[in-house]
């Protein structure tokens, strides 16, 4: 099965948009074996519209378009597409209706222009959109099928996996699939293929890894006669090989895991920080209703501040510096304390470009203490990074990614640590 | 003059990278008044980049590749620009020089692979790369010209505005340009458009409006005889016209220039954070040697801390919540004195989605402490926003920026105040 975008609008051509869409799609087709055989931009014209889609069934066996639904004249993808059917447009009763109902729900007055969205080439199929007004179309050209589908993309995306994407399965006889995104943090995505090679041996079976910085999001996707139990087995190998660097799954981020856990013990946290500036507290900060769970932070940037504000001994720090796993346990027992937190968490470190107090660039240290069990202090081995500003923020983002992970081993009782002390994490990226 | 686009990778058709080149193409050549009739994206396949040119050929005077210049035998952009015009590939002397003398001179061996990249279609001209190693190529087809640039960002970048866009400028008779960026904070993109239309009317400027959160861009082209001298007399008329809102111009960011005003005057700042959670004190410590100018902030996200921490009166914070002017007062003065700055900058305010201590979703104060002068407290006015997760960020984000321009207007010892005073800024965009 071979496909092809064709992905319209001046301001994707003009450079205002990247194309997201099309990489969208491009993920998502290639996840299922079906192969892209070009990717087009063109502008909202309608002879550029018509041949590009023309081009493409020459080319493939369907075409898939985006943009231009919309009810402004620029949109001008339906008449393209009645255009290149050789047929006309007709009003659809039911999409009338349904644009009429909703407008009067909203207490507006419906515009004219805006019943253009209810017009389709004669012959054309609609096809539901769960996630907003304007249905997706699909009209089956001598070539192959064309589906049209609108630019926003999470309309594009509802309308893609539950109408698209399972037609064109059967069309071309794909087998059924389950998918699931486990997350993982601490382990670089070089280690996680490596250690993922059985499971990438299991037929049926293919993996795909989405790295960011100190995370890696593996994507199992199972193919077959009953993909919900091979995906079920695959993602039991996955947890296994991986263990602990598996802190959860699909959308539930690195935050919201811990806050889940906070909330489950009925404790609370609070960061120090240094290298990281806020980041931290920004983070866990991110999501809705945070303030149960996470009580604040303290940015001592200025070396002299973990003392005054955290406690810190100033006999230390002149000794050592701020970079030292004794300052950052002592900022984590002095946030702790300070603040009348459950956890505290801090970090200090290197961000660079230069190195401080004598010690390299991407020299962190991370600290949680807490109540029951000493305070756990760590050294994650971030991967060497180039010169400037881009890999400060590498450093800084891969810091909060360690602290809150670490928070999270904590919490769970674990002894393992993150990257810092995974001796083959370390190996096999270096090597 | 119309050129086309296309972009050659694998990567891209599987959607594992977004087309950032071609949007960065278009919007260059969009400066130019130079017309993009398609964007085409291609696999690593020689006949399908042949093709594409071709057929970009048909459409357009022009046509430019990016991608497929590297080493190896995946990249197949020179025999496919060979191919396409008849030629066999050559071996630049020149080229090869270079290639050896950078890999002696990182002291590395030659792989042989590597020589690849001294191979040039017979009769096709180099084009300087300044920016890397991979020269661009410029290959005469019977349709007009091919220019085949690397994939890699920064170097692609760098032959295009040295290299290529004057030469189509030449080719197509376009008017020499010049082109600044100019930078605005708290004013939205709306009521920046508004107010520069005397100089959209200016002939021969352009303006391209490059909206963030509460900050907008606004990049002035100026093309014609003199084009230097137009673009400053735009330049001025912009300043006039947007005021105080104007507070950089290039890559000099809102951080960049608080951290510039500060150290002109040998201060220092702290921030007291509250809806922003960490936020203002990440931007603050973005930049390295941040430090000489930024000592830390304080986070009190749980009501309670504001007293604790920052010495906000307990009967206020009871009375009246935490999202208050004087409350944002009153931390800002706290967390100067506490901290030991010459300034303190704080936030408070209802990030959402839901409503807090009675106020609705959007309510920010920012205060700025700082010596000689009063307190400024100002209320910003950011959009209304949307329900969910991103309107929280978005609100989180424009507070930083308010935050920090309130600052700016401090250290510059302006009165006027950002978005929060501008009746006009209000007026239009609810307008």
């Amino acid at each position: 099965m071979r496909v092809e975008l064709v992905t319209v609008g001046d301001e994707l051509l003009l450079g205002d948009t990247v194309n997201g869409n099309a990489a969208w799609l491009g993920r998502r087709l290639a996840e299922r074996d079906v192969e892209v055989t070009r990717s087009v931009v063109v502008g909202d014209r309608l002879e550029e519209i018509v041949q590009a889609v023309r081009d493409g069934l020459d080319r493939a066996d369907a075409v898939i378009t985006t943009g231009g639904l919309g009810p402004t004249s620029d949109d001008l993808t339906r008449d393209a597409l009645a255009k290149a059917a050789g047929v006309g447009l007709v009003r659809d009763p039911a999409l009338e209706r349904r644009l009429r109902d909703r407008v009067a729900a909203a207490g507006r007055t419906l515009q004219p222009m805006a019943l253009r969205m209810a017009d389709v080439p004669e012959g054309a199929r609609t096809l539901a959109n769960s996630a907003g007004s304007a249905p997706g179309l699909c009209v089956d050209l001598p070539g192959g099928p064309v589906y049209v589908l609108p630019g926003v993309p999470f309309e594009m995306h509802a309308i893609m996996d539950e109408v698209v994407l399972p037609e064109l399965a059967e069309r071309a006889g794909l087998p059924e699939v389950a998918r699931r995104t486990l997350r993982t943090a601490g382990l670089w995505e070089s280690v996680v293929a490596a250690r993922l090679a059985p499971v990438e041996a299991m037929p049926g079976v293919t993996l795909a890894y989405l790295p960011d910085p100190a995370e890696v999001r593996v994507r199992v996707t199972a193919a077959g006669d009953d993909p919900a139990a091979l995906l079920a087995e695959a993602e039991g190998r996955v947890r296994e090989l991986l263990g602990d660097a598996v802190y959860g799954a699909e959308d539930e981020t690195l935050d919201r895991v811990v806050h889940r856990l906070l909330a489950e013990r009925g404790a609370t946290a609070a960061t120090a920080e240094s290298l990281t500036g806020g980041l931290i507290g920004a983070e866990l900060t991110r999501m809705p209703g945070s303030s149960a769970t996470f009580l604040g932070a303290v940015v001592s940037y200025a070396t002299g501040l973990k003392h005054r504000l955290l406690g810190v001994d100033e006999a230390l720090l002149a000794a050592e510096g701020a970079v030292h796993p004794e300052v950052a346990r002592q900022m984590a027992e002095g946030v702790r304390d300070r603040l009348g937190a459950s956890y505290g968490v801090a970090v200090t470190g290197v961000a660079g470009p230069e190195p401080q107090d004598g010690r390299p660039v991407g020299t962190v240290y991370v600290a949680v203490a807490g109540p029951g069990s000493p305070t756990r202090v760590t050294r994650p081995r971030p991967p060497v990074p180039g010169p400037g500003d881009e890999s400060r923020a590498a450093l800084r983002r891969m810091t909060v990614v360690y602290a809150l992970d670490l928070l999270r081993r904590v919490l769970l009782g674990l002894d393992s640590e993150p990257a810092a002390g995974d001796a083959r994490n370390d190996r096999e990226e270096k090597g």
